[in-house]
């Protein structure tokens, strides 16, 4: 199940927001938009449709927890989901707040950066809780 | 349910590869990269969270089936599955084939350039038979 190579196999370094047998969120280290997670998949697999039916609902039902719980913490002006893979061919998904004011909006995070990010903070131990409560 | 300012709240403009009456796939005019779709919700919802959970089902049933005909008709090193919103805040997912040797691998297709896009068709007939295929 595991690739030597590959970064996303080894358990996760920092502490997760929520883990669970299957699949785990993190906070991402990207300052520019605080809130920034991703839904890592335990196992390697390289696309969604590499995933039986019911193992693609659970993923996106942790997508969707933490696009509901940044809502309500962050309330941000947007939320872009994305799941690429080129760089890290591991399933992993990236849920991302946005503001109308940050580094690239309207472009992706991945665009060039238009202006310098603003200051932001998000509490994570609040969009922690708010996680969790959403997957119990 | 419609935005009067919304560009993608009117029906599309060129035929759909695929149409329901609740979304529809088109073939994005990205040159760049052949066979790039977009899953396209009709009413004018801004994010996942603000469907009803069998709305989100649908519309994921119909972007996993554009990836699984992209991996059989194209066969790409990997696909990118994206719902961004930023530009144009009405539901939308880009499915997007990816090649090692396209303009910006490994990078996000809104990533900056590294290399001209080779010569590479995908035949949308194809494509569009495919698609329907899965969605009959």
């Amino acid at each position: 199940m595991n690739e030597p190579a590959c970064p996303l196999c080894p358990p996760p370094l920092t502490e997760p927001l929520w883990s669970a047998d299957d699949c785990y969120v993190i906070a991402a280290a990207e300052p520019d938009w605080p809130g920034f997670c991703r839904v890592i998949w335990r196992a390697h697999v390289g696309e969604m449709t590499d995933l039986e039916p019911l193992a693609r609902a659970r993923v996106l039902e942790v997508v969707f927890a933490v696009e509901a719980a940044l809502r309500e913490v962050c309330a941000p002006d947007k939320v872009n989901l994305a799941s690429l893979g080129n760089m890290v061919p591991h399933l992993h998904w990236h849920v991302i707040p946005r503001w109308r004011d940050d580094a690239t909006f309207p472009g992706a995070v991945w665009a060039p950066a238009q202006r310098p990010a603003p200051a932001r903070e998000v509490d994570l131990a609040v969009l922690r809780a708010a996680v969790v409560q959403r997957l119990a």
